[in-house]
């Protein structure tokens, strides 16, 4: 009897080791070298025992008893995907069916048990993704409640195939039960400062489902540009668009990114991010923004939406309403972030309206005036809504399901988890994952280490932290350097994600991550390298 | 009269300005913006006055009185090449050929004036690269020496064209006179840590010329792998590269980029650094390296270069002799950094050899004995060497010509550039510009305000200053994101170079480095951006 566990330098180290019998593990330390599992599931038995995969005859397939079957586009395609992935450089050599030996692994049967296998619909925050995948002769079997929990272990089925030195397809006899620790795994791109052109978000959100992330965080507009082609306003783009016609998504962008989205998993989170934030929204809409003044007259430069104004809410609730239909997810970001008091300040009609409403001279209280009654127009489109830690912070009342999300650096993100979650509010951590902010080095190690329930807190609190979010800003990238620069050091966020809490052994993790950001390499995605070394296959995507 | 520097906020501000009339400006300004040169010329004058070019008509044509014809291989490749990045996009539309008009500018004349127009040299630390260019109707004519010079004058050119808001092709009335601040202008490339595929490679010697550099350093081997394959000594890439077919450099892979680079009027100077940074040379090389001890043994790892047996310099010597017909280039670099002494004091070998020379325990002395014997070897093939700073720091004996690298952050560099000069040696600087090192921010700023002369000596010790290199060593970059790391941080280091000193306006710099980037993005570089915006044409080579 051998336990994994005893073969330490083995990349599979495992978090579960209960007695399996394994065969002659020295001999094969070197295709267990290749098996790096990332993110590294919850629960995982593996043996030395191997069976060899035939790009000719191998075959993914609906079980029997699946509720899933032939018209489960969703499947279907993911079905391809990873046969592409695992054998799409070995299929054109193939000229004829080969003979199928004993040791063949002939198919894995994917087997849907929910009555309803959610082919056609979207994944939520209350999606269960777990699975079941049992790897031996004849058969591997993938057993999962719905698509969703397929589509994860359809990655990691494809992550334990490996070829020998003949450059075989082998995989070896496993078994895995595996669930995400956290229900809110994303990723913020940032498509104002940077328009990024539609291929390279499909590109992430390829890499996304490679590390079993399942949120984009599209931070769609900001100040800089308005790209977000709206079919109720369409001169929020026509004129706040860095190019009305080349630097815009227009609806069908849009839908393709949604359901590109939805056959990897993952949901997509629009952010329109108000009352700062909007310079670019000025463009458009004409009276959106507060005149700001210099001395007693107007300076002709523009602040914050104008929170005084009924018109500005007449808008926001058309806005709203198109957005709640476009945009297919329960949850919509509605920023309120970095607010800039100055303009409001200098203008006389906020002054008054100030003294009016019995706010003194606290612009906090003219801010969190305005976020409640944008919260109470999103919430009549049956909406949920996410926003940035400020809206907590200046005590604006929220509905019971609100996501605070939390990124300043200070006071400490511990505390302002434990203040999140001691008030009841689901908590999402992303402080220490602004991953546009780089360093010399090996800055994953860093990212790695952060744990969003690391405060003090009750278990209660520690259950209301639903996930976390990568960040990549942009104001320093764009399609020339986006990819590389968030992959793989955007894999350390999905670990932590979703593997178990006690998985956090760097040198482990190291030697994995680097077999796995190989692994995207292969499969076309430029992710940069951790250090000094190689790929079998380099990057020629150039 | 209207000087340019009166119109200060425009792009094109300069250095020599002496009386020119000038037609309306203002309502130019949008066109102005689009023309950045960079780096900036030397003397530099423009009006107003624009002609516009057509892609069915405009010829690139050897002058009549020209040395140079159609023979000029380096000089046709290049109008080739100057017209497809001025009107590459626009061609495939172009039907029939357009009727000329009076403001057209029908042609550039490129007139070679040398008896000998290089075409089928190399460049040199020597090489006049100084050019004159007058665009002017109905013809513009670009005059230099050489090759060399005509090579950066139709980079000039090219960056002259811009497109108005009509989409045509326009160039102003502009007379230059332009010739390098300094003959050395380097960028060094390390393809041991990671191998760089070919076409990673073609793709920074395209960008270099775009930014006027003129030496490639290719730090080709290193300790963790070997890829320059070698006729004399196969084993050195069979055994010491990732892999010895897929991660080496064959000798025609060596040909085509000395030949790439020779076509853009750089110099390929490779690195073979001894005596350390060596360890992939031990693969293929059994004896060459230092026998490590632990205690009275041997502990089977092994250190610099054996600099006690004959038996290495002769290795070398056959090497260095390979290298010398294998690179034309008159200078090899041959390292010298680095070298770690504890292998070499754990052995008993070793410590008895430096009893009988009389080191004591100087091991530097030990060290300066190898470097001065290899120096004597390389000497022999009739090329000159440049080496890091260590080897002039120990005090070697070094030949009058030698190139002094200067790379250590302490003692700063500005006193070691100092040192090496007073001794009459020629100096390049590095230290500042290890891109490698990366911030978050706009670190180009300080790239670009260092300055080699910045230090307290004569003037002969500042003409001893040949220049410098900007250095991206290997640690953390390979295909998947050297290139968008590398530009436009590099064009910093080309402009610092080439242009007069006292260009160091660092706003108008980001003006024009902003439009570069564009360019090199247009062009097919991956430069990643410097801040917020956007680029007319985004990169979609993804």
């Amino acid at each position: 009897m051998y336990c994994l566990l005893k073969c330490a330098p083995l990349i599979l180290a495992v978090a579960v080791c209960h007695g399996w019998l394994f065969g002659d593990f020295v001999g094969k330390q070197k295709e267990l070298d290749e098996i790096s599992l990332w993110p590294l599931p919850q629960k995982f038995q593996s043996s030395a025992v191997a069976f060899k995969l035939s790009p000719a005859s191998f075959q993914i397939v609906h079980a029997k008893q699946s509720s899933a079957g032939p018209s489960c586009s969703i499947l279907v395609n993911a079905f391809r995907r990873y046969f592409e992935y695992m054998f799409g450089d070995l299929k054109k050599h193939e000229k004829s069916r080969k003979k199928v030996y004993d040791s063949d692994l002939a198919e894995l049967q994917v087997w849907i048990t929910s009555a309803d296998p959610e082919c056609d619909g979207y994944p939520s925050l209350q999606t269960d993704e777990s699975y079941e995948l049992s790897v031996d002769e004849p058969s591997a079997v993938l057993k999962a409640a719905n698509v969703w929990g397929a589509l994860r272990g359809l990655e990691t089925f494809s992550q334990l195939v490996y070829r020998d030195d003949y450059g075989a397809n082998n995989i070896n006899k496993t078994d895995i039960s595996d669930f995400p620790r956290f229900a809110h795994r994303g990723i913020l791109l940032d498509s104002s400062r940077h328009f990024l052109p539609l291929k390279v978000i499909l590109a992430n959100l390829e890499a996304m489902a490679m590390n079993k992330f399942n949120v984009f965080h599209w931070h769609i507009v900001d100040d800089p540009s308005f790209p977000y082609m709206s079919r109720t306003f369409p001169d929020l783009s026509q004129k706040g668009a860095y190019h009305p016609f080349t630097h815009v998504y227009t609806p069908s962008d849009v839908k393709m990114v949604i359901e590109f989205a939805r056959m990897r998993g993952i949901r997509v989170i629009p952010e329109f991010d108000t009352p700062g934030h909007t310079q670019s929204w000025g463009n458009g809409i004409k009276g959106l923004l507060t005149p700001c003044y210099s001395g007693s007259s107007p300076s002709g430069t523009f602040g914050p939406v104008n929170p005084i104004l009924n018109s500005s809410y007449d808008f926001m609730t058309q806005f709203f309403k198109e957005i709640s239909t476009v945009f297919p997810d329960a949850y919509i970001h509605l920023g309120g972030d970095e607010v800039d008091f100055s303009c409001w300040k200098s203008n006389p009609d906020i002054q008054k309206f100030m003294v009016q409403q019995g706010f003194g001279t606290d612009y906090s209280k003219l801010e969190s005036f305005y976020i409640q009654r944008l919260l109470d127009i999103v919430a009549a489109t049956k909406k949920g809504y996410m926003v940035w830690q400020e809206v907590f912070d200046n005590g604006v009342k929220l509905k019971a399901d609100t996501q605070i999300h939390v990124w300043k650096e200070r006071p400490q993100y511990q505390d302002e988890m434990a203040k999140v979650t001691a008030a009841g509010f689901n908590a999402l951590l992303s402080t220490p994952w602004y991953l546009n902010r780089i360093s010399y080095g090996q800055d994953w190690v860093n990212i790695y280490k952060a744990d969003p329930q690391n405060f003090t807190g009750t278990d209660a609190q520690k259950k209301l932290v639903i996930g976390g979010e990568a960040c990549l800003w942009g104001e320093y990238v764009d399609a020339t350097n986006l990819t590389p620069r968030l992959w793989p050091r955007a894999s350390a966020v999905a670990e932590r994600l979703w593997s178990d809490k006690s998985v956090t052994d760097v040198g482990n993790a190291y030697k994995r991550l680097v077999q796995h950001r190989c692994r995207m390499v292969k499969r076309g995605i430029p992710a940069e390298p951790l250090f000094v070394g190689h790929c079998r296959q380099e990057y020629m995507g150039l």
